[in-house]
């Protein structure tokens, strides 16, 4: 706040709240919690220019009649990259404003990756004016480690552009852990550039614990046990308690809530696709989902409205107190948390689950048009000669962003390595997709339950270069090549014949098309994939991340097979 | 944290939380709170460039044995008046920091009153280089009111420029609360120079309560029920609970404790005479307190360290976790918390209740000689004529600031209002003595018990003019006379004599001697009013808050009797 213009507001504000002037609006005769005391006290909610006024008796303003229902904070994402909804910012908003946040932090690193530091500028400018408060972290870790390959790489200078910005908070997740606990230099310089810095340490505990917590960071989104998750949290490290479309944390997180209470927790769902989003919701849906568990209401709001904002240093979101942000939700129940009323900035955005029309920022050209592949060679997706011993295989664990690393003896034809649906062994490759510079990685992975075919994506953590996943490489040339052709998307394929599509034409990420409508597109992609063999609830979601370089144990990238671990290129061969 | 040499020290810090380093300084063997989740671990303290590199086992550096003992935060002040220790702020240092505090948020206002915006630059010049971190909230009520008459009015840029200091931490407890609740632009334009601003809104509910947070105004120390804390609570105020020389509102506000936990709530002593701190001590004693009332020791060292950090934004202080500033206390147990050993930077700064020797800053001349007096005239402290009616009395509430407005029927001699000591009526006299303008303002007070003579202060909240109280008009005028003469300080007389003194050179406000020489010449003060009848716990300290014109019922300035919640001066006669 500053400034002589917003002076004036304030005093307005003020006068309001004494009951010298009338209110924009008022929320009647909810009970309204105090996030602050966890208690539902019994009032009116005034508000004015933009801001709570206070929670008592007003006369005048637009008046919403709430009785019976109860009013809490909107609803606020403490980490989400809103690129894996595969919906622009816009659209993104819309679908979850219906559901009640008011607010997200959001990591823009796959725009990031695929568009430079001008991706985390476009997503400022793409949120401009939204009933949604987007806040943006500065992506730390563009290309996420040495090992896979990015339109080009952020500098400290790139990030500290982005940290100029309004709306800008911190660095974002910093995930690469190895080398903060290692002390690497260059990472230690991009932590320095802010006091808010995220964290992403999948399964770092003890004397490395330490050492990251130690660099300053203060937030963790990956534990995926309690106990990590208190290790982390005994360190002063905020537990962003994740619920994404492969990484359902939530169920095993809340032990540490039930045992200590839901200080320094807060939620989030980094990932979601948009399916999951539209059936399911949002941050809505964590807070269902924990009071099914048992958690008290009250305790699950905190953790859904005043403790992101305080993770964040977001001092004016996240309670309904006087001079707060005038965003906040009436729900009809505190077990199935439907929002019947959404109100962003003290304004009406959202009435029984609809989001009223704003207006969204148009999408310029340069977003558009990122995909760039040499032409595929015949042997585009060859395994080499067989080894004469094992090889390594990604296994995926359902439901979780990590993968295993198996050993297992290759199925051999004309001595080449290949892929064995029989055992469930499917190619992976990664298509350098950023600069034609025709890089392919290969090996196999264990899982997903394909018979014939292939499917692939431009969305591929975090890199975005061209996964493809397959048991026949025509169907995964023909993949490769049809995603070339839309300018980014994924594609499912059999018998050397693309058999369905979804074109994502923004950096290869979104598509252009309502919420509902990229719904459908996926459903029946899935429904494709089913055809083909493939389980799993979130196949094409699951299949972008096995190209994460710094999620443990083995990955895929351009450059080849990743030991996470180890930081390292493996072969194929054990 | 910024810069490369810090980056090149976090490097270290990191090895060391590897294990790949020798640390600094090692405390062994204790139980080691988590602020995060109020349990005790088990493990040894490791520290290495002035920061906690973990909690676990380090081998190398000095090391400290404190099995069988429990190492805390370093105990942290959210809200005090350095100046009402009557101590050099080094002084005050050597103190606290033997009691186990390594921080205090202070408001230096008593210096600005008397020296302006320098008295603030002052305080942070003189407490540089201290073992304990003196955080500075920059004076928004100089003067606390129109009412009272300081050196000079302190004004927004005086505030800026405070700002920028390092140190400052923000705008310090915006006292004037009826110009804030009314919407005063000027105000508001003083709150709006920083995002962080501390509250003093006594007894201040409902819509006016909503009005002064709706400002922005995110604390407030003067809370003297439960009932009036949970309301301010709600609103997302801070509770800093306060137990002063004259204020002791712990007690009564544990109960909030008690019912909703310690969120948001912090320990602060504002104002606490030498004696108090010498022998009850600072945050420790209010530890101690809490606990014999019942209160967890987790919760009240959290309210004691963690709490008021996050209170005031200070990211890296009130916790023992990777990468927080090295203060912390060894407590021999959580009874008595007695300080065994206090670390502060990473460095010991005191053992066994005795702190380590330290250089302190030199005093610089500019701040002695302040005091400017008019001389007396005979008729200084007269009462006027007896109004035919009922005169307005002071009434003192024991162990409170705030007083009550009594009426009552006049002593009259030779025509005129005069003391009373049979009813315990004495006089009461403000004398302006920045500008020696001969401003002199009159009333009655009833509470001392002041059988005969007088006493009077230079230090007299908040303008620091001089207080004077008595039976009689020469004991009055010889206690003002030796303050001029002796440069600011307390003088007690009877008979129209001095009988005792203490000498405050520095801004009529502090004593440039040791603690135990100013505690054993005040003690000495006491038993002179002792024997002149007065009663009570802290009678200076009472008298120099008689003047402060922002706390209700009636007080006394220069410019006369004030009705505080009328905000006006009103005369003696009903």
């Amino acid at each position: 706040m500053s400034g002589a213009a917003d002076s004036v507001q304030r005093g307005r504000l003020l006068a309001v709240a004494r009951g010298d002037a009338e209110p924009d609006l008022v929320v009647e005769g909810a009970r309204v919690l105090s996030v602050f005391t966890r208690e539902w006290l019994d009032g009116d909610v005034a508000m004015a220019d933009g801001r709570i006024a206070g929670v008592g008796r007003y006369e005048g303003g637009e008046r919403i009649d709430a009785r019976g229902r109860f009013a809490v904070p909107g609803l606020i994402d403490a980490h989400v990259h809103i690129e894996s909804s595969k919906l622009l910012p816009a659209e993104f908003a819309r679908v979850v404003v219906a559901r009640g946040t008011t607010a997200v932090v959001c990591d823009p690193h796959e725009l990031a990756n695929v568009l430079g530091a001008d991706g985390a500028h476009w997503m400022l400018d793409a949120s401009s004016g939204l009933p949604l408060r987007v806040y943006v972290m500065a992506p730390s870790c563009v290309p996420a480690s040495a090992l896979e390959s990015p339109r080009g790489p952020l500098g400290a200078d790139d990030i500290a552009g982005i940290l100029r910005r309004d709306r800008a908070l911190g660095v974002a997740e910093v995930m690469d852990f190895p080398s903060v606990i290692a002390g690497d230099p260059d990472v230690l310089a991009k932590i320095a550039l802010h006091e808010h810095v995220d964290g992403h340490a999948p399964g770092v505990t003890g004397a490395a614990l330490d050492a990251y917590a130690a660099a300053g960071i203060r937030s963790d989104h990956e534990a995926t046990t309690w106990e990590e998750a208190l290790e982390k949290r005994r360190r002063g490290i905020w537990v962003l308690l994740r619920e994404a479309s492969n990484a359902h944390n939530l169920v095993a997180l809340l032990e540490l809530v039930r045992r200590h209470g839901p200080e320094y927790c807060a939620f989030c769902t980094d990932d979601r696709e948009p399916d999951m989003l539209v059936r399911e919701g949002h941050i809505d849906a964590m807070c269902r989902q924990a009071v099914a568990e048992g958690i008290a209401p009250e305790d699950a709001l905190v953790m859904a409205t005043l403790h992101p904002a305080r993770c964040h240093g977001l001092a004016d979101l996240g309670a309904i107190a006087p001079g707060y942000r005038a965003d906040l939700v009436v729900l009809d129940d505190l077990t199935s948390f439907r929002a019947s009323v959404v109100i962003a900035g003290g304004r009406i955005a959202a009435r029984d689950g609809v989001a009223l029309p704003f207006a969204a920022p148009p999408v310029p050209d340069w977003v558009r048009a990122t995909v760039h592949v040499a032409p595929l060679p015949p042997d585009a997706f060859d395994l080499g000669p067989a080894p004469g011993g094992r090889v390594r295989v990604i296994d995926i664990v359902e439901g979780q962003l990590i993968t295993g690393a198996a050993e297992e003896e290759p199925a051999v034809r004309d001595g080449r390595v290949v892929a064995d649906p029989e055992r469930d062994l499917a190619k992976l490759a990664v298509v350098e997709r950023h600069h034609a510079t025709g890089r392919i990685g290969v090996g196999l992975v264990r899982g997903f339950g394909l018979r014939s075919g292939a499917f692939a994506s431009t969305v591929a953590h975090d890199a975005h270069n061209i996964v493809v996943a397959g048991v026949d490489d025509a169907s995964m040339a023909a993949c490769v090549e049809r995603l070339v052709g839309l300018g980014g998307g994924v594609a499912v394929a059999a018998g050397g014949a693309v058999r369905g599509e979804l074109a994502l034409p923004v950096a290869g990420l979104l598509s252009e098309e309502p919420a509902e409508a990229v719904v459908e597109r996926l459903d029946e992609l899935v429904a494709l994939l089913r055809e083909q063999g493939v389980e799993g609830q979130a196949p094409f979601m699951t299949l972008s991340f096995l190209a994460l370089s710094v999620i443990p144990d083995l990955k895929l990238t351009d450059r080849g097979l990743v030991d996470v671990t180890a930081a390292r290129v493996v072969p194929l061969a054990v």
